[in-house]
């Protein structure tokens, strides 16, 4: 079979956002649209829900979506740990979860369990401090367990309704975690704001071949559908970790394992004390093909940097905390830190100039 | 807001796998349906399309899903080493990626670059070996950056097509590896393939809590939609690596660092031999919370066992290549053969009944 028989997605104008957002201009909508045609003689009319999302959004200052290829890259805890970041630098911060079928947001912020609230204003988000509020749909599910088993257009009413009726208030910043592909909720949610002005897109990844190729994808979606890419983050790129916190296993030749970890401590501590100071690593996830690096010097969009696989940091993710707070995140909170910044000179945000 | 103001998934009819599915009769089709009234009274009829695909499946002896609830937790490197288990064992294995915008399968298989034929037969797999058949969107995209920018019911009716117009042959196994999730590949597979008969699901997750949560979605989705869980399998539970395979770092207290390891390696060939010997064990995902084992016995679902996470699967996984073909995959390949073995005995197939 040949792919000429296959409706390619460059045919589709599902992704075409162009009919709905009016408000944009029509060359503006339709410009990126390849079937212009099509999307020129759709049916028209101002979306009256495109509007309040406007008038929701006029309080926001930068609106940046966390994206990546694959799933389990860590863009949750990227997402969380921007935004503990940049509430720590004291910017006022929203963080909206449009992961509906696995919102990991709640537990990442240390909010289980917490429920949203309506005011004459709309749905307030949960706040972590004053300064950091968040919205997910993990906040609605009467019980953590129950599968969200929506098909997409119900997946893209809830996230209209996440930008048309929270009430976010002020914002320096709205960072938006998407779940992983290119499909509704994607689509959807660029189509939503398209008009509002998105500030761009950073996309998560791993160093392995395999997520790269996803990647790709995801850097070639932000381009057709008009997204910025502010850059790309290599996470999990190896893992750092201090010797002493390993444990040390014999294994015989049947498979067998033996705990050999206090001998080895033992051993070092008497013959190489010096030893128990290093950081080991291991490359873990191949990253032979170049990584993230090479990806984005072929494609053409910024590298933002590596974040080392840290056990410590997915303990924070785990436990809802922000890796800044203290210096467990010996090797992965410098290196966020140092993306945080990059962003910020990207997007020419400093901490004077928003009066803070 | 309470939740009561809210469409909770219990109320969806989306999932309902009834209408379509006549086939199967209207009782069972509308059991699992929580909305039995509106599913009872939506318009019927048999949908050719199924009866097609029960004519295709017919060829097929056992049918499997695997499953995820988060991305990234290694569903895809499952999906393709359990395929490669069952060739080496002589089955009639075939492998369909349903994981639309992120195909992962073609590389996981060595299969890159290859393309679809088509006979009066059908479409024909990509053959790995000739007891190995392999179908993705992968081998349909005429560029492998292009991003499937596909919303749901496109992402459906191209599922509905690898089932109905693939032509597989005699099959004993029909290894089918979704997306993430619980949305349209998810209940679209279900409903395609519940009147030809599903064994069950495999579903894979990582240890920390984080994962679970969506494991735990997952399988109230297999519930929900009476799909039999096979079990839990636990993956990248803890990093084993030789000792040997290590590089060593010293950290200034600026963050900068020093390559050490020729020096260790030097130090301890010299003062502690026998180390050199040993494997070292980071949890690197925290599963003080009990992990994979726990949530199943919580669930009532059976635990299948642990694949630690092993860079040499990585790399089997990068290069396309069974990780059972040599023995660099040292602790993750007898951790995954233990797992298809009790996969086998749980379906109650042997080698001898099936004459191979």
């Amino acid at each position: 079979m040949g792919n000429e028989d296959y409706e390619v997605p460059e045919n589709a104008n599902e992704h075409c956002p162009g009919p709905q957002s009016e408000s944009a201009g029509q060359s503006d909508a339709c410009a990126g649209c390849p079937n212009q045609e099509a999307c020129a003689t759709a049916p028209k009319g101002p979306d009256p829900d495109l509007v309040s999302i406007i008038e929701r959004m006029a309080t926001v200052k930068h609106k940046i979506l966390v994206l990546s290829g694959k799933g389990g890259v860590g863009k949750s805890t990227f997402s969380a740990q921007l935004s503990f970041a940049l509430a720590a630098m004291d910017f006022q911060v929203g963080l909206l979860d449009i992961d509906i079928c696995g919102p990991s947001i709640p537990k990442m912020l240390g909010l289980e369990g917490q429920e949203i609230h309506q005011s004459n204003l709309g749905w307030s988000p949960v706040y972590v401090e004053s300064n950091l509020g968040v919205m997910s749909i993990g906040f609605m599910l009467p019980n953590p367990d129950d599968a969200v088993i929506w098909r997409g257009p119900r997946k893209n009413g809830i996230i209209k309704q996440f930008l048309k009726d929270v009430y976010w208030g002020e914002l320096d910043f709205l960072i938006v975690d998407a779940p992983p592909g290119t499909s509704d909720e994607h689509i959807s949610i660029v189509q939503f704001l398209q008009a509002t002005g998105i500030d761009g897109a950073i996309i998560v990844t791993t160093p392995q071949q395999v997520s790269l190729i996803d990647v790709r994808k995801e850097v070639s979606f932000c381009k057709k559908v008009g997204l910025q890419v502010l850059g790309v983050v290599e996470n999990m790129s190896g893992l750092y970790q201090p010797l002493s916190d390993f444990k040390f296993m014999s294994i015989t030749e049947s498979g067998e394992q033996k705990d050999m970890t206090e001998w080895v401590l033992q051993n070092l501590k008497e013959k190489a004390p010096e030893m128990l100071n290093l950081v080991a690593f291991s490359e873990v996830f191949d990253s032979s093909g170049g990584g993230g690096a090479k990806m984005c010097k072929d494609m053409g969009v910024p590298f933002l940097g590596k974040v080392p696989l840290d056990p410590q940091l997915c303990k924070a993710a785990e436990e809802g905390r922000s890796c800044f707070d203290d210096s467990k995140c010996l090797v992965s909170a410098p290196a966020l830190k140092a993306i945080v910044d990059k962003v910020l000179s990207q997007l020419e945000v400093s901490r004077i100039e928003d009066g803070a």
